[in-house]
């Protein structure tokens, strides 16, 4: 029942019936003791929303101050912290922004001083924290995720787990996606690079390594230009930003920003118009062969570009579609990200929430202070 | 307990006791009671095995005749059947031929007369028959796939799953892996079509309608040549046993069958070379983004193809290379199929032992027969 609470926020007792498989009975009598113990309490009735008559139902949460979770994600160029508590109510959240050279030990720092600007500004002093979510760019980098998860958990005396941060931002596109039910989702983020995470078989996927999902270096361009990865052609050589502004400036098109990305898609540029098709039919190749081998019911396009290049988006559709045409049941839905710069927090707090079934056998690096149990 | 018998097939007391994480005094106790109840039963011990002194210990297992599990495979031109005891062991397996051109009423014919077959050969009568896997080629004809469970469950009052054969094949090497614990493979058969099952995070992957792993119709030549699916130049269009007889035809190297494809590549003729390099090409590109997409720890190839032509592999083998060649920890291990023509049959056996960890959350489609708990 404290799982049910735990994982969907505030129910009424009908609710939390429907959930658990007990009698409406049962459940009252369990609620009743908890109430007078503290645990949950009465947060609301269902009277705004009800539909047809009777009394309002009254509908429970956990109690607020019993557990806080801590979600924070470490991009290029800034770090964003939310701070959740046990009701799933965000109660803290802040951006801090550094420079693109700034080295760990900087961004760490920026990190901790924001978490602490945060306790002056909201009263939150996370006496209550149960457990921190970290997203970092890249993958794979063990030693480095050790290093972040132990400055947490030193600091903190919670429990860390770290893990890439656009996975995290998968997850939360799965979790508030249209529909109850995504169980096959892939999530693709363009951006400084290009970096996805997948959702098979209702659980987020790591792979046997911990790079399931790094779409941004499959081979676009068998030969094309050189790659940050040592390859040639990969997909961020052609769909990331920096790739798409630099093709614009050699086509002759002076373009340094997303901003005048946009200016020149307002005007129809057709160089403009050309290079994004390109990256479209690129992305759309790769994310064809992608949906064939997973069979996704949603393909989640984000980053900046997405809402500023409805061209690369028109492309990267019809390419999958034609891809999967032949499969007349089984086209996903393709769409723009729901949540935007704070999606890898949400994703990282979500992952703590750990009785998710899409969670189910997730293991991230995980750091436990002593003291206390995980979860 | 039963669970862990029914599994991992016969154990000594030990073995289950860390199986199942009790002491070995309690599984003594729990194991005299089930052997009281005949159960299970004294198969052997482990004299022969047994490394160092002591005693050499009981191995107990399900009694057989406690329960009998079948896998039907039908292909485009023939039908295998396997019968399993619950103590795991092959009691019955067969073949039954049809030409291609058959319809389904005559290969179900086929496969119901083979079972019979069995029966009055082996002395087998399916009184303890629990479940039928049933693997047909193909996806997503679901009303085929109910008629084929409906066939078989009315013919044998038990309950019947019904998926893709290549996916079974899939599932049956992911059970049969080097390791005990390939929690994330792809396999790919290429014979008269190309397809391909996969293992996500240590479950059997189906997609959200049911094609996930559908890997022969990904694009492999934009423009290429017409795919019996509608599209052009599909992988199938150019890996598949037919594609690569014909396309060797096209350059006029006569060319009807896998023997004479043997024949070619046994005096290295340079034409035939290159086809099996081009067609190895472009399985590995499509490969390579599925591993991307996934990260495997394996990759497996299957079909009578594989045996002939190394070139084709080694240049599968290659591409794959290059395009994981940044991520220096993960590369998969890529080798041919343990399991030959039996393997549809196995994996479907191994479907119903539904316990497998791998197959959590699996959802085929699944027939019961009004009288019968199922699983």
């Amino acid at each position: 029942m404290l799982r049910v609470l735990r994982q969907h926020g505030a129910q009424s007792r009908n609710e939390i019936a429907a959930r658990v498989g007990l009698s409406r009975t049962t459940v009252s009598e369990i609620t009743g003791d908890l109430l007078g113990r503290g645990v949950i309490r009465v947060v609301d009735t269902d009277a705004v929303e009800r539909v047809g008559s009777g009394r309002p139902a009254e509908r429970l949460a956990l109690d607020p101050a019993s557990g806080q979770y801590m979600g924070v994600d470490f991009g290029h160029r800034r770090v964003n912290v939310l701070v959740a508590d046990a009701a799933h109510d965000i109660i803290a959240s802040g951006t801090s922004r550094y420079e693109e050279s700034a080295q760990w030990p900087e961004r760490l720092d920026a990190g901790l001083a924001l978490i602490e600007r945060l306790s002056n500004d909201t009263g939150v002093h996370y006496g209550a924290l149960q457990a921190i979510g970290v997203g970092v760019p890249g993958w794979g980098d063990r030693s480095r995720a050790d290093g972040v998860a132990e400055v947490f958990a030193e600091r903190f005396h919670a429990a860390v787990i770290v893990d890439n941060n656009v996975r995290f931002a998968g997850l939360a596109e799965a979790l508030h996606a249209q529909t109850d039910s995504v169980r096959d989702l892939i999530y693709l983020r363009l951006s400084d690079g290009v970096g996805g995470g997948l959702v098979v078989g209702g659980q987020l996927a790591r792979g046997s390594n911990g790079y399931a999902g790094e779409l941004g270096h499959v081979t676009a361009v068998p030969g094309g230009d050189q790659c940050r990865c040592g390859k040639r052609g990969c997909v961020e050589t052609v769909a990331s930003v920096p790739a798409i502004l630099g093709r614009c400036r050699r086509l002759g098109v002076p373009m340094e920003s997303l901003d005048d990305l946009k200016a020149a898609v307002d005007i129809a540029h057709p160089v403009v118009d050309e290079v994004l098709r390109e990256a479209g039919t690129a992305v759309g190749r790769m994310l064809g062969t992608a949906a064939m081998t997973l069979n996704p019911s949603e393909i989640v396009l984000g980053g900046d570009i997405v809402e500023i290049a409805p061209a690369l988006i028109r492309q990267v559709t019809s390419t999958v579609t034609y891809e999967l045409s032949w499969l007349t049941d089984a086209a996903p839905v393709i769409r723009p990200a729901l949540l935007s710069d704070e999606s890898g927090a949400l994703g990282a707090i979500a992952a703590l929430f750990h009785e998710s079934p899409l969670l189910a056998g997730y293991e991230a690096n995980v750091t436990t202070d002593g003291g206390r149990q995980w979860p």
